[in-house]
């Protein structure tokens, strides 16, 4: 479906109606603030293929995981992300005739999401009994009051003149579609309307989450001379005004429906429906105007330091604008409590949850684009479940303090349905480290370590002792029995990165015990109580693993081994595959993908993009050239590491290649699944493609480095940087690259390799020879 | 709960009422006659714990498949045995008190599974308002009509005087305990009721399958002095008569209940109610005594020819006899669309399907034990399914005929429930093929070759030629991404069974080849046709396989290795583990089992077994001790096969204590999981662990050959061996080995080694002298 949506810079335009690529739009003009998300259904009722999406951030449910034969450690419930009530529904009767676009096909139909200032806008006329209106929708979620959802409802008569109804309700009988055996989730606790108003309060069956949803609305005709008729309509599940007035000719009626959206996880129950009708009686005070005003200055400070431009590109532009929109409506980092779910608020799928996309593809771009809390609150959200990953641990017969996080989670329980992926998935646990590491390196705040960090690395650590076992054999350590990022294996031996991310983090544990102990003894004291750490005993032995950790090595292609007897394999390139059987997961079976070479992402590139400094150029081209031919991209989060790695190499067309197909996954759907919701997580890789890769941009020896690319067809790529109290603004054009620090003091920093200073309010420009 | 039954050599017993041992006695009690089965629940009411069970053969329901991220390829249900209308049900009424053995306590209880005759019979003494009355119950289903079961229900009063009711009933709400979220399989077609009978034809949802319950009954007095009065009874899904009487002081009141059993697997649904009639007429008319005469004449004749005789070992006695009623009762060879489950008529568990178990360990005692036509009906079983396995092949990505065998079937579609074994466990194939040489190497039947075997042989051996790849890492080929016998262990590389059954496949293929073309040149140009045949190119690849299939071996320890890699996991042994850890699968999580040495039962040791004639004794030997040492036998398909090879190697010990655990799994309950149905196809290797372990039969060179051991707990062994229309009896004492030639020619054997010729009716004794 590539160019179904109009390219723009700073706008997602659909135009014409297409029933059929209508679950696609309400994924892609989907909504969020941080705190709730929708999908973009429509308003008033429609009764073609539609998902309906209605979510709100840390409400749950634990759905059964079903598995053929239990066993032993297998995750006890699935968490899965709820459809919550609905609260944008307005019904609209024209004529006695309900509007439903399903029945009534419209004309110039128009979709547009406006990334710039946050809002969803929708037009189109359509024949009613043979009278033509015109109505449009517009809609957004305040990033300002994060619990507030605004519609402005027009219908404008071209020529009909007679009766019309418009009813706000709220509709609390809502399911998911992908629940096991089609349960319903929620009960209802409360259900009221009255003249103007109405209330629903809902409580999720088993983890008793309770929301309450309260709208109020108000009509504008043009001229005032109509009063409308209201019908308040109640019943168990659905609180409703059904307004009815007489529209002429030529005028327009105007619906404003205001709803505040409450949950337990920051309200007691019992004060909701007050809570909920005063923060909605605010909301109608401050009127449509200016919540809409506000809402989009939060959106103009976002793109003041997240924007990134690219000149020249526009599909390039506008996919990369798309996904900084909503990498920032997803998740604003008020509260760490919160994560970011795979689909974040645009579907179902995946449960929602969290998985080490966060510390793998997300971190990145919220410690460059947001206040460190933003960062340092998803570091301490995997803190807080420190206890649960060592459960977790004791579950699968890891004792003494190891910590195996969660593959999936919502509490910090594992809720993963796969247990292999469960079992032995278990490089998630390094890359919750290496955040660690890698915002302490972005920020410098070594603090961390003492205040929370050292406690989680300790955890971790015990957990790869325990997880590597010597073998007489081979006289090395060895990690048995993993699946690396590369989920088209299972169960094999030695992964590399694996293997590599477990090193490491017992290397730096190593290293910030030293801190600690020499930093903050007194921390120190509190954490080998909390811990029972044994320093002695516990660090000999993780030296030893250091020492003689076996990595598997190709001597002929001088290349680090994905695995033990990979090479064993039928060895056959991506461009031998017949295009008609890709995705291969589309078309084969599970048995012969597992059994093939190919390589959903890489995961010796994953290793050497984390760990790039150890390598040396030549290193990186052999393992980049070895494995992009061997890898197929069917995990969202693969293109943007290969597309970092081939901007290191020099391989611009490649990078480009691949950044394309990470920018735009699902305004092109390249997967054909876009109507399941957005990929939310793989997009901090997108972010990362162009910052880390096009962009050049690592920390070195503790200072920024940028070592540019730019794709032979953008004239220019601008971004900026937070870092360390200044924003530093980068432009890359053809010939010149030039860093500006706009705020905070004069900092040092690398172009291609050569230390610079940079002073407050200077720009340094650098001419590219190439 | 070892010692729970009473030790007898022809009964099991159970003395005392148990509730908490209900459901294992339930199982243990149960009764067959190859077209149905009944667990021993009671008649009457019970309310305490208890697994309704009644089972018919070949009716089963597609359960839904539920994994946590569906794959192509995945199975697409998991056929489930279903529990069927209760037919066996007699309430019980007394002075206005329903008789149930949860509210009033029995004493004097007794529960008797008469395994010579083949019934049960259960007697207790009841006290009700405080009087005694005494029961007694004898139930049996009919091995000579196979679609009749007969209760004998009785009724004494010790001193009670005054009223009671007897009830018996047709009840078609019923169930599957292990069912996925309780759907009910059964819709009521028909249930009507009449003065003396009733009836109930109930049809499965989905699969369509009918049964047809009709019953009947005779009321008897000591004294025909009172009428009984009746009240018919019919609900929705019940049928039943009440009869009301009088029972005075002493007397006793008898009650026989007859049940005709129909399925539409032999009788059109339109006929059946009428047929059913009939049938139930037909027994009525012959009455109960003649009923079971009829009935244990044929256990009689079954004894006659399958008994082994152990003396000295009350226990081993008990043990073996058990397995052999229970396989006599599960599966008879009349009807070659059945097949035996491995709980066969005793449980819901595994669904009651057709698992490799048949061919492995349940063939062989058919083969000796029953006429030729009941195991080859379990080999054309599998030839009618060869258009299903090869439908199964190419949903995982085979082409060009290669045959892969379900896992699990009803009807030849794959339905188990764990991807990792229906897609890896393929040496499943190697069984169904070593199947066919089996039976010819007993029978002499060369001829099934070219009516069956060959076109088996041949998609099995394409499979396995598709399977393999080139390792250009090794130069030779590879066997990648495999689950053996040992379910310990998954996607495992180069597993030795499993590449040793498909070397062993194509070698056996080419010779059947060969015998075909050169002995029926026509079949085989049918043969060709059907399976479009390349004798040269095809050929040639398997032998190209034959040569260089590579075989992982441990050059240290002098063993085969279980698989590639084995050798780096820590190595334990079973003997290091903490009982208080046994069984694993109990104890630990599965990642725990799965990246541990613990075998759950030894592949190769398995391989050594089917080819024994392959290897030095030296040689097994030193694979026995190194496997053994790491198996906790933890399938029930596991300590047949040690104990055979330990009889070969002499350890006289170990295979008296594998033999004990085999035998008497089920009686003493090793696993603990009695209560869910007997472990009815490991019988079969209880079976094998007798007559190829202690017996040393085997057939060599064509002819029957015998290396006996004699455990030292046992005075004698006698058993009897069907082979090529002859009889023979064989007996080992202490000193003393005898072979009886009943009947049919004289033959040539072989024992200890040495050819003798043994006519008709002679007796060949050779002394021990060790």
């Amino acid at each position: 479906m590539k160019g179904y949506y109009k390219t723009d810079p700073w706008k997602i335009i659909e135009e014409g109606f297409h029933p059929e690529m209508n679950e696609a739009s309400e994924s892609i003009f989907s909504l969020g603030n941080g705190s709730m998300g929708q999908r973009a259904n429509f308003e008033e009722q429609y009764s073609g293929p539609s998902l309906q999406g209605t979510y709100l951030a840390g409400i749950y449910y634990p759905d059964k995981t079903r598995v053929g034969w239990w066993k032993n450690g297998y995750p006890e419930y699935f968490a899965k992300v709820l459809n919550a009530p609905n609260w944008i529904g307005i019904d609209v009767e024209i004529d006695g005739v309900m509007l439903d676009l399903h029945h009534q096909s419209p004309s110039q139909f128009m979709r547009v999401l406006n990334m710039h200032q946050g809002y969803l806008e929708r037009k189109f006329t359509v024949e009613v009994n043979g009278k033509q209106l015109e109505i449009s929708s517009r809609r957004f979620l305040s990033m300002k009051r994060d619990e507030t959802g605004v519609i402005r409802y027009a219908i404008r008569s071209l020529d009909y003149q007679g009766k019309i109804s418009l009813t706000p309700y709220l509709e609390g009988d809502v399911v998911n579609r992908d629940s096991n055996y089609g349960e319903r989730f929620w009960d209802i606790i409360e259900c009221d309307a009255g003249p103007g108003t109405g209330h629903l309060i809902s409580r999720t069956r088993k983890t008793g989450f309770t929301a309450c949803f309260t709208m109020g609305y108000e009509v504008e005709t043009e001229e005032d001379i109509y009063t409308p008729e209201v019908e308040v309509i109640h019943k168990e599940q659905y609180a409703a005004n059904r307004v009815l007035l007489h529209l002429d000719k030529g005028k327009e009626v105007v619906l404003y429906k205001y709803v505040s959206v409450l949950t337990s996880l920051n309200h007691p129950p019992a004060a909701m429906a007050r809570k909920g009708k005063e923060l909605l009686d605010h909301a109608m005070d401050a009127g449509y105007g200016s919540l809409f005003e506000e809402h989009s200055e939060v959106w103009e400070k976002n793109w003041a330091h997240s924007d990134i431009s690219i000149e020249g590109d526009t599909a390039a532009q506008q996919g990369i604008r798309f996904n900084i929109f909503q990498l920032n409506q997803t998740y604003t980092g008020r509260d760490e409590r919160l994560n970011i779910g795979p689909k974040g608020f645009t579907g179902e799928k995946y449960g929602g949850s969290t998985y080490w996309d966060t510390e793998a593809y997300l971190i990145p771009f919220y410690l460059s684009t947001a206040p460190e809390e933003v960062a340092r609150n998803l570091l301490i959200y995997r803190y807080k479940h420190l206890p649960k990953a060592i459960e977790n641990g004791e579950k699968l017969g890891f004792s003494g303090g190891a910590a195996l996080y969660p593959m999936v989670t919502m509490n910090g329980e594992e809720c993963h349905n796969e247990w292999e992926i469960t079992f032995e998935e278990i490089h998630r646990n390094g890359a919750i480290a290496f955040a660690i590491y890698n915002y302490i390196r972005y920020t410098g705040d070594d603090a961390y370590l003492a205040a929370y960090g050292l406690e989680v690395l300790i955890g971790i650590s015990r957990f790869w002792k325990q997880r590597v076992n010597w073998s007489e054999e081979k006289q090395q350590f060895v990690m048995l029995g993993v699946t690396g990022p590369n989920e088209y294996e299972n169960n094999v031996n030695n992964n590399w990165y694996t293997s590599k991310i477990a090193l490491w983090t017992l290397e730096y544990t190593l290293k910030a015990l030293s801190h600690v102990i020499e930093s903050e003894p007194e921390a120190y004291i509190r954490i080998k109580k909390n811990t029972g750490f044994d320093l002695e005993k516990e660090t000999e032995a993780w030296k030893e693993i250091i020492d003689k950790l076996y990595f598997p090595y190709h001597g002929e292609e001088k290349v680090f081994l994905q695995q033990e007897g990979y090479m064993d394999k039928e060895q056959r390139l991506a461009s031998d595959l017949d295009p008609a059987e890709r995705p291969i997961n589309q078309h084969w079976s599970w048995d012969r993908i597992l059994r093939s070479c190919f390589i959903k992402q890489a995961d010796v590139l994953q290793g050497i993009y984390l760990f790039e400094d150890e390598f040396d150029l030549e290193t990186i081209r052999r393992n980049f050239e070895f494995y992009e031919a061997r890898t197929v991209h069917e995990s969202s989060l693969s293109p943007c590491v290969h597309s970092i790695l081939a901007s290191r190499i020099g391989n611009e067309s490649k990078a480009y290649e691949l950044y394309l197909r990470t920018s735009r996954l699902d305004l092109d759907d390249y997967n054909n699944e876009v109507r399941e919701g957005l990929h939310i997580t793989s997009m901090g890789g997108t972010w990362m493609s162009v910052v880390h890769g096009f962009g050049g941009m690592k920390i070195r020896e503790g200072l920024l480095s940028f070592d540019p690319l730019l794709p032979l067809k953008w004239e220019a790529l601008t971004f900026k940087i937070l870092y360390r109290g200044r924003t530093v603004k980068v432009q890359i054009k053809r010939n010149q690259v030039s860093l500006e620090n706009l705020d905070g003091e004069g900092m040092e920093l690398y172009l291609y390799g050569v230390k610079k200073q940079l002073e407050t309010g200077r720009t340094l420009v650098a001419e590219i020879t190439s």
